[in-house]
């Protein structure tokens, strides 16, 4: 039984979900026979440790898995798809709450337990790419749908309790607090400068001959080198560390064409697209390992999620959203766990990165990428 | 070298502190000699490792070691101070920079390093609960310092890099970003309600006898048990699980009496305030190592941190808090680090609690409480 509760002072949404407490831990006995993990619900074998599949793309006829990438409820949700519906808040003295709705979904990546992501083929990852297009789409059909988050977590130390590759999606009836700081923050950019602030900070990272000045007016002493937050770049989209990255080695991968809404990324059949993303997030991901290959020899714990917009069609849309198409530009997040968010962060949500983001972007565009053999 | 750096979408500023990277993980290499551990830079015989004290409490005149309590800047500090003091941010195209400019001290909070925070007498908490407060009340003297955070990591879950009992605190030229949305949410409540938010929640857990209506005026059906989150309570303490707490078994620690700064704790020597602090703190804590012992064989790791007003005083008050002192409520928070943050909280900013309070603080309330010797 799932439960949202608003917090009185901050106004914030939690999830309380009892039932997730009791969720296996696959990692501690792993047993495996040849590429596939016994134990393991995602392997090709135990289809039926899972609930029903949502979506599945099918190997050709005969082969054997018989899939290729299985979409899956969460067999422990964290909001469960109540039968009767949303329904509004209640009041409870001082304190809000509504019964939990929506759906907790997972992506399971490809059979293969011991491939990770980034070493699959780029025509495996373009599939995977659509198929997370598809799921915001359909989701966002549901007018008792808000947002859809959609995340992947890579090791242990990223919060994952299955090794095998996967994403997951959660669907909200409410924006969640980042996304709306970022909603909010775009909105008055937009207002002010009547254009996209990721467009403008592209643009200010990108640029070949940029003149910066002052409040006063006057041109400011400090420059910073060219592209000196540019991880990789190809057609269709930019990887850059954050100039105010709260975590080392953090990641933005960041469209070139503005749009406010994933469920148009790759539209009109546009594979020139959708192939640039394979390979960036590839790319990105491999220099990553590269680069600190001397902390972590199997590969960098990460998280990677995408911010799009709030689904325009929900039921309740109390905020209207107007300029929603023009100031908000979605986008991917990287967030390697190196370290530990420790007092001072949980006390204040501000962060002390102790990696500049122009030593991490150095760091990983020096990495060199080794050509691995597609399986 | 430090430096502020402003997110340029949400407004949000970032500590980039390079030189921390370099600091040590003590954990790795302790080799103990009694009760001494030779390589601790907090144990005694090494004081010459950590600087120069800012506040000692001696020992009486002749004994070893020869002090109680030991504060000291931090080695490896977030938030270096700067001799030419602070500046205002500087414009670099989208994005505002601001040098370091603050604190950062290390409360060591006794010699002994195996005595835990909770096995230490009463009376001594009592003196280290002084000495975070006129730490606060000093700190506040410089008005280029907005915000003191303070704060304890204990166990490597929770970030601490030196096991040797110490608590922490870092002063800022702004308020961070939680401290932030609750002093906003608090003004909002105490502009429509003529009340402090805090005092309210209180009243609303600790109630013998309230009715509880809905939006319509219709008293609701579902009534909470009587002080169903509360896990501690003395003449001036709450502790409690929050409704909408955002981690299992999370505790807020609340005083009675309604103040808005730290510093007017225990005021004319209360010495009975400060008793109870010290109490409930050593209450919670054993009772969460207990309720948690058969995952936790050792202690549990967590968090705790003080949420105190701003500095009334600061050079550049902006925001005029006119009604801090009324609205703003000072407390304490410990977030046990028994869950991993994963991709979801990362993207959305939001929490899925898998324990909800009621059976958390109902699992501490149960928690049978052995009566330790004093050291």
């Amino acid at each position: 039984m799932t439960e949202f509760r608003r917090d009185p002072i901050t106004g914030k949404w939690v999830i309380i979900a009892a039932g997730r407490a009791k969720r296996p831990d696959y990692f501690k006995k792993e047993q495996k026979q040849g590429d596939v993990v016994v134990s393991c619900p995602f392997c090709p074998g135990n289809e039926d440790k899972t609930p029903k599949e949502i979506r599945v793309d099918p190997m050709e006829a005969g082969q054997n898995p018989y899939w290729r990438i299985r979409v899956v409820p969460n067999l422990y949700p964290a909001a469960g798809i109540i039968k009767e519906g949303l329904e509004r808040p209640q009041k409870l003295g001082l304190y809000s709450t509504m019964k939990g709705y929506g759906a907790h979904e997972v992506i399971i990546e490809s059979p293969h337990h011991n491939i990770p992501f980034e070493d699959q083929p780029i025509e495996h990852l373009m599939l995977l790419f659509m198929r997370f297009k598809e799921r915001v789409i359909d989701l966002y059909k549901d007018d008792q749908i808000k947002q859809v988050v959609l995340y992947k977590n890579h090791g242990r130390e990223a919060g994952a309790s299955i090794s095998h590759p996967h994403s997951q999606l959660i669907t909200l009836p409410f924006v969640p607090d980042d996304l709306k700081e970022e909603l909010n923050g775009a909105r008055a950019y937009y207002a002010k400068e009547k254009s996209c602030i990721w467009c403008d900070i592209l643009m200010q990272e990108m640029r070949t001959n940029l003149q910066i000045f002052d409040e006063t007016g006057t041109s400011i002493v400090r420059a910073d080198p060219l592209k000196e937050r540019v991880v990789f770049e190809n057609r269709g989209f930019v990887a850059l560390c954050p100039f105010a990255s709260k975590f080392p080695y953090e990641m933005h991968i960041i469209p070139k064409r503005h749009s406010h809404y994933f469920g148009n990324f790759g539209e009109k059949e546009n594979f020139q697209e959708i192939k640039d993303l394979a390979e960036i997030f590839k790319t990105v991901i491999k220099k990553l390992n590269k680069a600190l290959l001397g902390i972590y020899p199997e590969s960098v714990p990460y998280n990677f999620f995408l911010h799009t917009s709030p689904n325009l069609k929900f039921r309740w849309n109390e905020d209207k959203f107007k300029t929603l198409e023009f100031d908000f530009h979605w986008h991917f997040e990287i967030h390697p766990r190196t370290s530990i968010e420790a007092g001072f962060e949980k006390g204040s949500g501000s962060y002390i990165n102790v990696v500049a983001p122009e030593i991490a972007s150095k760091e990983l565009r020096d990495a060199p990428l080794e050509i691995q053999p597609s399986v």
